[in-house]
């Protein structure tokens, strides 16, 4: 568990570098991320390699004792490049082929970009093979950032329907298994079938639907193209690629089979000002969101077997956001200690200083744009002396499962059917609800096992094959505790409606059918009943039949009135509650505490304050604190091993005890 | 009068076909509309059509003694003719060629598409043409649906200029009769026009309301030549087309010259969502809008002579609006009989089974996905019985004209003048008044013989010749009541301003000049005076100065004080009346009902209550609650034919008697 | 002195010339602009040239003793050039190719269009070199109307290399200055450099900045083309230019430097409309904001020696805001007067009689479409007679100026940092409260001598270099009172960031460094004390430390809580205020206020009352009133020489007097 930077030396004059490594050392940063972007410095013309730059950083970083982690630049393809095989280019949707001038304008199936891609990458590896120093690599930097995951180029169309052929036996298959007798859309060819291109209406939701997972694939092969390349070089190196926040494009369970780890970008002023749902409060616009930053750290956790890391950590104040607040006093370190309570093994605060040139230069650094100490150094040095302080931990554990699958955000992004449906702030009423009652939460795919899990947790479990329902309840029969939501098992894996009763396939699981579904502007009040308490419900509303589940929730009035809304149902040792609204906070958090009793997985008797969270590693508690209020900590074992009770504002402590029973409450008493 | 529905065989296997035509005669379904969007089962390949499908429901439609209303399938071409023949393709704007993959990809004036429509027409046409279970056809699809009346390819350039050639001699001509010599937009020769591309700024509104009309032409003359070819075949069928609410790109008027009888596709609970004007209230999401509706029926009413259909009646839920409510407990009854209320000779549901493939797989059925009855199916067989209850009715008869004519909507359109300027909204506000006094209604072009309408209402009648003048002169001097509004005879047909005082041809009949005119943002207070009373006004205010005409509103304060806004004059043995500002809706009520007093048009003393409405067809009257009030009925002859007093929540009853003398009132009473 | 018309025969009969003019004269009109937009009717086809219209108006003008300024007609190409010659098309960021159809299609860099504008300018300039009635020319009309003055065709591209490699030796030299090692960018050749065309992100900060002024060259070059055409033929004649209103993508100070004086035409109620501010009081959707005028009448009389005109003077209600208002009774007048009191030689209403041809139908004239006297003849009329009343007066003498530089909007545009922020806002926050306290501003620009303004005000000064910040230290140090603010000295004139600490160059001057800026959204609340007053700031804030200069302002709470916010730095003879927030109105005033005591500046006690203003010309005092409010005048030395106190609503006066001594108060007394 330690703290990196990531260092853009060609940036910078030479004569500044061992000044730079020494500072960092200083500072106790041991991992330093380096040539991101770098390809125009690398070869500044075709073959022309200069390495001689980057070979004196890595010399200075083995001198001080510190470890690189280099980068592969192909996020950034040099203008000669691009000149010379245009063909590279990712062209829009409508057919705007990407010009020049900032980054990600390639194609990732484009075949000149591929072979361009070998070529540096192979020689970056042969030329590193065998320095000590470095440790591993980042391959490429955010796929898909920009909205490039998807290209509709010509290689692409022919990309995707070779990815068909891989799929669907021949047209008939195709034509059977999405359904095209619908508007004509039969294909006599999978010659015949094209990228989802400008069309009058919508595109057909089968076809979208496996365009996006033939997108997310083609990222995915690109990057195991780099990863077999330098894995021939050193198969020592640990490789990984530094993801976004809740990017929904590509799939991260896919991805992390081609990494070592993965790693992510976390930057949480600018995320919950970008969020699909409410506006920031100034708490937020200070130190972020705890929940989203969990989300992440749990999806990157669960996507590898090795530790993930923060891979780049907001530094001060950043330059993309609506508005661009300064951090909260102690925010910078707030958030390295909770991603290390969340597991993450290194914390690399990007970037050592702030850059004077190009589209960044309103993004903070450790240090200024004048070389000086900014907030963030004084943050990171703390940083990194505190988890210094702490002992090795184990991982969390934890004994619920949220189940993801990146191919239901990509099928109800298509067909939300409300403006205010949106996938992740969906599963966010669940995750959110289990972190405030102190709960650690694995992000699984449906698919995986579920040994081990008392409860899991399947918003919108959209997409759902027969061998998937059984899966699920298997899981149940055998004593596991499943929560399901609004339009679980509506569709085939091809993105087709079942012709059966819905929920399909997970109709016995469930205990009931549901007859009717509706969403409702939120404008209109909406009631529903659950054990005897009215809460309210927002966005979609199911109406249910029991066929042998156990009714308890209800609507009292509007359409649905008298229908059953909520369900539970026993199966073999286990039990599945069904939820049929989109429960708001309150009951969000009611329904999930009634899982975690009846699952026997201990919890917090009061939900946590907001914008509080506790988490757990071994007998190590971290408790952070996003709010500027104080915060008082009881019932740890022994004091604090890093920090004090009560926390000030944006503030945190680790010590030993039991993240579900610690006293936690805000305080307005001296300290 | 009966009840019908849409059924797309080729979405389902073979063996529930028989099935699903016994259940359709159950439900008491008598009409069944196929074919539609089925050209790529029709014709898999080129010129190897399978028929045999449909022979076979047709069989079975006919075996259960029902009639069949095929679709010609022209609005979704397969995706071989597509590829073959890329011409076919229509153009956007921006130059932006339609991908394939929904529908409606093709551009109206393309020859090849043309000749393609002709084939498998003249196919289709010629299969059925003994066939004695087929009454007749519905052309093509919804024209125009997401927004594809107007096409820019440069098939569509050279047509636009044939269009010019037939309408003016020559250049010099246009160049008089549009006014080019504003900005040197002067042309040399015809062949110089083209279609209004991208401009830095705005295109010449001359040329705009010329394409208008040559876009709207372009779809005429399409449907055309698809019914000549149907005649051809068989002179007995019956031709409709489908069109959609209220929309404006394509003349109705003209279009009906091409068929039988107009039929519109009705969705209550969507339109409220997507008008230009208040959000939906909770009512309107359950039940939609009556008047909304009435305009609708009453537009197809009078493009034909032949009674109009509804081709589509919401089913249930549906998939495209903003959010998709449940529709109120026995909203789909109501909608069937309401249309019929109007005139409607058969309302035919859309769909029969909610479709597990393709776009509309959100959309309900009258049965669900798996097959089982939905909501739909139940108020379906209601609709059919009180419709079958009820004896044969004369079309409704009205002594009131309103005077629409769509090249005024394209003109305004395109010079708004305010960001809430909406054509269709403006005349709704006496629209609505007048079904809010109980009056029937007729839609009439301002070209058409008003006699035997005791009072005509013309809402922004922009485009005046002196003959369309004359015409109304005439009408009034024969003792006509004419109401005009705002924007009246400021144009010429060319969309040149008139070089006399407005209204322009309009000025003697009106008695009055518009001195100046203003728009004004909805955050500015603007009242007026009118009859004694204060009325608040929108968007719009005219200064008006009598040259004879009788004030009778004014404005008592703002940048217009003290000048007329409101004003009469008594010409021959009729009366004009000018209203110089858009008016709430009080003020529209009173307007109207000094007109109808004037006119001796028997109306009711009060406006019904919001949302109930009364239609006449005879001696029967139609009431209908698109409210969850309950309503009382009052003074009926004799006991209802068709429901209960009081009726509960979307509830109806026909029965005896005078739409403008009911008793009808909302009630608390108990029954 | 005087007002003039806008007038366009050619789109009238023939018939009615004669009278027109008589008319203008009539009503004291002196100069009559011709000929704008008119290319089509003076070259109907190539090289057959119709003068012969113009000629009999020139006759007309000159029998009635008026004068003419004619205008070339280039900004509207006639149809069968840019048929003849595709080339001249304009191309737009996405690529799209400008249609024909509107006016300003053509590209400032296209060869052909520079050719064929030498061509119909050559001719014209020799036609009317010895006619004494044309005293001069309005070359092409409103650069950059539209979004115009940015084009990225091929001839483009080529042109800005050119720009480029005047500016810098060779790549390595760019490379170095704009900073492209970030992202790859590096350039092995300028040729390899591409105008900013579609990217997944934002493209290079430096290359905007060059392009920006690039683009705003080329529209001078294309000015300066045709001037001297102009001027050979006859170096008599006086040039100008009619630029819009607070438009930023081309530079006055450049483009004055090819003509003889500027003009701008002048909108008020439609300019209120589309600010990036608040939305329009009903007193300014009547007569318009008085300072967003005098900001304009500054900059047009900043550019040049001659005195400014307003070319075009709304005339009433106008065609392009969002709502189009009736004016004030009088606003007309008013404006005309106000522009007068600010410098203006002329003011030209526009235009002589509504048009009923064409895109603007809806602009009102001093006529009406019928040709009769409308709201603005009267007006007009009455302007004439006044500013007839007036005496010869000198220009407006200023003592301070507001340093203004097109590159920081251009750069600042690019990367505001927060969706708020505005150049021209905030540079009217300082402006705004100036003419509160009724002083005579000039706008100046940056680099130019400030000898004789004993204040300046630098809004926002982004882009330092070391030469600029010595000329501004050379002014403070020989006793000049400069008010920095926020943001400035961040960058060097290739729009880097300083590698020093902020504000960069300035930093000893200001004797306060800026150690951490932020943004911040309008629902999070800011406070600063200023000389232990609390005030209210918005958007954007930034933490300062002394280095020697005195703390004035600090901020009390918040993320900031304790850093100063607002400096004062004594430096040889003068000071230096640095202002490190977007200060609300009430504090921009003390700051103000306090600069121009410290200053020595005369100005009035208290700030005026809102829409009220003060001008001063010579020993003349204007008092404008652009409110609906009476408002009494005291002080003036005797009778006012044109109007009268109490002043009505939207009403003048005009003076002898001391504008920063006059009692000038809202009244609710009888005349």
């Amino acid at each position: 568990m330690t703290v990196g930077v990531c260092y853009f030396p060609e940036h910078w004059d030479e004569s500044t570098w061992e000044g730079a490594v020494e500072r960092m050392a200083e500072a106790g940063i041991e991992t330093v991320r380096l040539g991101e972007f770098a390809w125009g410095r690398l070869e500044p013309a075709r073959e022309e390699f200069d390495f001689a730059w980057l070979d004196t950083v890595l010399d200075l970083l083995a001198d001080h004792d510190r470890e690189a982690l280099l980068c592969t630049p192909t996020a950034t393809p040099p203008k000669w490049l691009v000149d010379e095989r245009p063909s590279v280019r990712r062209v829009a949707e409508d057919g705007t082929v990407e010009g020049y001038g900032s980054r990600r304008e390639y194609c990732f199936n484009s075949t000149a970009y591929r072979a361009e891609t070998e070529r540096v990458v192979s020689r970056l590896a042969e030329r590193y093979a065998n320095r000590d120093v470095v440790v591993g690599w980042q391959i490429d930097n955010e796929y898909g950032c920009h909205g490039t995951v998807r290209c509709y180029c010509d290689e692409c169309a022919e990309a995707f329907r070779t990815f068909l052929r891989e799929h669907y036996d021949d047209a008939a298959t195709l034509n059977e298994a999405w359904g095209t007798a619908f508007w004509s859309q039969q294909y006599d060819s999978i010659d015949a079938v094209e990228p989802p291109r400008p069309t009058p209406s919508a595109h057909h939701p089968s076809l979208l639907l496996d365009y996006a997972r033939f997108a997310s694939r083609s990222v995915v092969k690109y990057n195991a193209l780099q990863a077999a390349l330098l894995r021939e070089a050193n198969d020592g190196w640990t490789l990984t690629h530094n993801t976004m926040g809740q990017f929904e494009e590509l799939d991260l369970h896919a991805l992390g089979e081609t990494v070592d780890f993965l790693s992510w970008d976390s930057y949480p002023t600018g995320f919950v000002q970008t969020r699909e749902d409410e506006p920031a409060t100034v708490d937020e616009l200070r130190a972020g969101d705890p929940d989203e930053l969990a989300l992440n750290h749990a999806l990157c956790r669960g996507a590898t077997t090795e530790p993930f890391w923060v891979m780049e950590q907001q530094p001060g104040d950043i330059n993309w956001s609506p508005t661009n607040p300064q951090p909260g006093e102690g925010a910078m370190s707030l958030w390295a200690l909770h991603a290390t309570g969340h597991g993450a093994d290194t914390v690399v605060y990007f970037r050592w200083r702030a850059c004077s040139q190009g589209q960044e230069q309103y993004h903070s650094g450790l240090l200024n744009h004048a070389g000086q100490p900014d907030r963030g150094y004084d943050d990171a040095t703390v940083a990194a002396d505190d988890i210094r302080a702490l002992p090795s931990l184990p991982q969390p554990e934890a004994s619920v499962a949220v189940l993801h699958d990146y191919e239901n955000a990509w099928a109800l992004r298509e067909q939300p059917h409300a403006p205010d449906f949106h996938y992740w702030t969906h599963l966010r009423t669940y995750f959110d609800a289990l972190q405030a009652r102190g709960v650690t939460v694995d992000i699984r795919h449906p698919a995986d096992s579920l040994d081990g899990y008392d409860a899991a947790v399947a918003p919108t479990l959209y997409l759902v094959s027969d061998g998937r329902a059984d899966h699920l309840e298997s899981y149940v029969r055998d004593g596991g505790t499943l929560l399901l939501t609004v339009r679980a098992g509506f569709k085939t894996p091809h993105n087709r409606v079942h012709e059966t009763p819905r929920p399909g396939p997970l109709r016995s699981l469930v205990g009931a059918t549901v007859t009717e579904h509706e969403t409702i502007p939120d404008t209109v009040d909406t009631t529903v009943h659950y054990r005897g308490e009215s809460y309210d419900y927002r966005t979609w509303g199911e109406w249910l039949e029991s066929e042998g589940a156990r009714i308890v929730g209800t609507y009292p009035d509007g359409a649905g009135s008298g229908s059953a809304a909520i369900t539970i149902h026993e199966v073999g040792e286990g039990a599945v509650t069904y939820v049929g609204v989109w429960p708001e906070r309150r009951l969000a958090d009611t329904v999930c505490t009634d899982l975690l009793s009846r699952a026997g997985v201990p919890h917090r008797d009061e939900p946590l304050p907001d914008g509080v969270r506790v988490a757990q590693r071994g007998d190590h508690c971290f408790v952070t604190n996003f709010t500027s209020d104080r915060v008082r900590v009881d019932r740890l074992s022994g004091d604090p091993v890093v920090g004090r009770t009560p926390l000030g504002g944006y503030d945190y402590l680790v010590g030993r005890g039991d993240a579900t029973e610690l006293g936690v409450a805000a305080t307005d008493l001296p300290d």
